[in-house]
């Protein structure tokens, strides 16, 4: 295609005025990132006093919630200031707070909407008060690692994804040694309080730590507030109408929303595949929930919806195959399934088996070795557990040979690296071919994950965050410590909360050992979402009716839309959000 | 978190404003498509006349293609009337043609754009012409499987992605009993003329229609026109300035720019991963290219530089595993490498080597059984040729590893099935062990593909898409065969074009058989676009100056830029396209 082809001179195209003007949008200058800087947040009529973004402060409401006795007793400091009450919002502070040096983390994984709570931080923090950055998550606040935001800063993040101004990570605050090592991290560096933003094992570790530093932390005998931020793509930490989601779950959902409602126009575009696509979410479905509201797939799997009505892998499958016959006899031969991630640990009895089977397929190691497959699986049957074995052997053949050979270096199948949606449209496949193998049954597997944690921020998500950190930054300046900032009211205006965070920890078995957690707000069968999903899920699988809801859009008319569930869920009235009263 | 429960009640639920409202949405009425819907589409002006839309007649240029002798002699018809010479477009036509029964047809894989060709065919043939669609590509024209596209089908598809009005497939029209087949449908349904909407492959059917179809279809002796347009996510169908791109690599580069961009942004939030992603493209590493530039990774890689330089694969995994180890030491333990699909076929000797291999293995099945890998690999070295047991000899172990264990049911490794982003950083994780075994080194793999094939179609893709389907439907009623629709200055209001397709094509091997095929236009080393992405990929591999480009915009300030590699390679002063001259 060289035909008309002429002579370049290297010089001219790294000078030209174009790749000059390439050159000056490196490092998060896109023109796209440079737009976004420019846009104007909504912010709630609570925080404006005089046309001037003004704190808040709070009183105990009437909303009580009931905490797990046997925790509530290793948080005397902190139930006994809270009383179990949701906080909340009152006017304006009327005195003018100043002089507090106020720490802030990430914590976990990154959410689309993090710098945004940062930004609404600083700036209801105002000049008399001083932010500071602490690097890499808990690792940093461990080590002293911090460094003060500026209002440049927060300039160059403002409506960005992504956590990268601070970064992140796991790592747990728990031991009394670590514990110490924040106490004089905090008296080190003069810090009156540490705002976490991270999902429920970080909230939990935010309740812990509020209770741990409650008093005698500086040398004047004060202690430190501790205030969290709710944030996890997963949307499995809520609490009905005083916490009705997570922020980043609406940014992810848009995102995976986007790309499954491109996947099905390409499958009724091609004509001739199955899709099967995982979907990030470690344990509770929410996410595939709300993806399957925006672009109605033909079937969407629900894990709670499994375990609750205890349906066994093997009917999974059948169910699937028998909805790609249906739609193959109607000469349709394409599809979408939506798998969640965390599908695998709520199938009964799955995971006490792969456990079971790791361990037994290491104890016999020297029998098994040099047999085939099928002999190891005829092998292994009888050193299971009865109720192990008969699951195993009740598995699809292509389940079972994916167990046996997807194994890490040491022998292991750890259940999070199952690939489910490869795991699923082999099984059915296999059952397709029992019950009718003229079906035509082409299939692609896909996995849709860590693109949709720092994406760019919706304008729902980049509202309800700098809102979260005006709250955060209230609930500090109110002198509270403890609690989770929360806005309730997303439909009308938007209302601050705080939320004790103590109050919400139970007991849950972790590795085979009780822990103080926030339990995971799971997809109830009985919300009005699921109900809804319910309703429709037969007319998808049987006709094409999807949707493409497209990229989110950050201008025009279709760039306020908060998360269907979330509508659903809080009965408002439509998708709109406000985060403003006008 | 069951706390502040109530009932629900499912009728109430289900019949609730907002889930009515919600049901009304279904089957492509999301929000966002009832939206774009409205959308208007910029005009080129040469298809104004008094403020309304008009067809434009033709005459050939000066510039002439040369054509392959040896294939000339096969399109005597075409190359006679078209003297190789590119058509460009004059005025309006002067007299109205009308009675005009046009069929198209999509072939190939979809792309985002296609549904917009249709409506600017509908709307440029006007009431008095009649169009035709084709079900399910090239194999319903076979069938004479048509409908009439009516002005409600293109209300209801405008501006959104995918093909699936028709649908699509790649089944080929060579042989002469297909011609027929085709002459027969022609004649039976009176089609003047057929609009192929395709890649290079789909394009060279095209002109061998064009070819056969010349004359002594109909009953009278004349013959029926066929006209192609340009579409292809992966971009390797161009012509410099008269063909600037493909339709649909716009949109599908700014779906992978999103996901990479975001991708990168996590790494820098994370601070421990290093993502290998693989980017779809069957061949030319354009969309690479085009998403390196736009997301600015570590690493990107392009098959074309490696085949022209003669890169070796482990000298592809030094190069990342010393870039590792220098971020490393910098204290920047992640990084993102884009790998295009083609690559695997663009390394010195590999698909020959792979070949041999599994032909070997074949040969010597009773020999290998029961060996080890290691062993097998020890057997088959000396088997394969020379050349090739050295190649699979130098490779790394995880590599040669994977060749042997990658297979399928029938012992065949296919090299499209090899997940080379796998396959690289497992060889890099070896390289990095051997040269430093302290650098962490946490790796994510990744695959994107099917997500960019029908998306929500970009300004640019939607505007040039109803251009090239006024300019094909122009070339119709000014009654030429065998072009394909093109435009060019897309800075500067953009002109249709003609081009003649058999001066395009030329002699390759295929699967061992020479066949006459559009050349594929690779990345050329010397163009503008790689130029520039050479003179900044040294920075981006040492520092973070990554963007995330954000997702397509139909609204805002940023919705109208053209790819970055075609403003750059046309010599364009900015990333703004026009579409009409005002």
């Amino acid at each position: 295609m060289n035909k008309l082809q002429h002579d370049i001179d290297r010089d001219k195209i790294i000078n030209s005025s174009l790749a000059g003007s390439l050159a000056h949008m490196e490092k998060a200058r896109s023109p796209f990132e440079n737009a976004i800087r420019e846009r104007e947040v909504p912010v709630c009529n609570a925080f404006i006093k005089s046309g001037r973004l003004a704190p808040v402060s709070f009183s105990q409401s009437g909303r009580v919630l009931e905490p797990n006795r046997e925790i509530a007793a290793s948080f005397p400091n902190s139930i006994a200031a809270s009383k179990n009450r949701i906080l909340s919002a009152g006017d304006t502070l009327t005195a003018t707070v100043s002089g507090k040096r106020v720490a802030v983390m990430f914590s976990g994984g990154p959410a689309a909407g993090g710098h945004n709570v940062l930004a609404g931080l600083k700036h209801i923090l105002g000049e008399g008060n001083t932010l500071l950055g602490i690097k890499a998550g808990p690792k940093g606040l461990l080590k002293g690692n911090l460094f003060e935001i500026s209002t440049d800063h927060v300039r160059q993040i403002l409506n960005t994804g992504g956590f990268n101004l601070l970064g992140t990570d796991r790592t747990k605050i728990e031991k009394p040694e670590d514990i110490e090592k924040v106490k004089i991290v905090c008296r080190e560096q003069n810090i009156d309080a540490i705002v976490v933003i991270g999902g429920d094992d970080s909230n939990t570790n935010a309740a812990w730590l509020a209770e741990k530093l409650y008093s005698e932390v500086k040398e004047d005998g004060s202690g430190v507030q501790v205030i969290g931020v709710p944030k996890t793509i997963d949307g499995d930490l809520q609490l009905d109408d005083d916490l009705p989601i997570s922020f980043g779950f609406d940014t992810a959902t848009k995102i995976y929303s986007e790309q499954v409602g491109n996947i099905l126009r390409d499958s009724s575009s091609s004509l001739k595949y199955w899709h099967f696509i995982r979907l990030m979410g470690r344990s509770a479905s929410h996410v595939t929930l709300e993806v399957a509201l925006q672009t109605h797939p033909t079937i969407a799997l629900i894990s709670e919806e499994v375990r609750e009505r205890n349906i066994t892998l093997p009917e999974i499958v059948d169910s699937i195959a028998e909805t790609v016959i249906m739609r193959a006899r109607k000469g349709i031969n394409y599809g979408v399934v939506l798998v969640p991630e965390g599908l695998i640990e709520f199938i009964p009895g799955f995971t006490t088996m792969i456990d079971d089977l790791n361990d037994k397929m290491a104890q016999y190691k020297d029998d098994l070795s040099g047999k085939s497959i099928k002999d190891q699986l005829l092998f292994i049957y009888s050193k299971l557990t009865q109720a192990h074995g008969e699951l195993l052997e009740s598995l699809p053949d292509s389940i079972k040979f994916k167990l046996m050979e997807d194994r890490d270096e040491h022998g292991n199948l750890p259940v999070s690296k199952i690939e489910t949606e490869t795991m699923l449209s082999g099984a059915v496949r296999d059952r397709i071919n029992e019950l009718d193998s003229g079906i035509k049954f082409g299939t692609l597997n896909h996995f849709f994950g860590y693109e949709a944690r720092c994406g760019a921020t919706t304008v729902f998500d980049s509202s309800y965050t700098y809102n979260l950190g005006a709250t955060a930054g209230s609930l500090v300046l109110d002198g509270r410590t403890g609690y989770m900032a929360s806005l309730t009211a997303l439909d009308r205006g938007a209302a601050p909360l705080g939320i004790p965070i103590a109050s919400l920890l139970d007991i849950e078995i972790r590795k085979g050992k009780p822990a103080q957690v926030i339990e995971k707000a799971l997809v109830k069968l009985d919300s009005p979402a699921f109900i809804y999903f319910d309703s429709r899920r037969k007319l998808w699988a049987e006709n094409d009716l999807s949707n493409s809801p497209g990229p989110i859009q950050l201008w025009g008319p279709t760039s306020r839309q908060m998360p269907k569930t979330v509508a659903l869920n809080r009965e408002y009235d439509s998708l709109e959000f406000r985060f403003s009263g006008e």
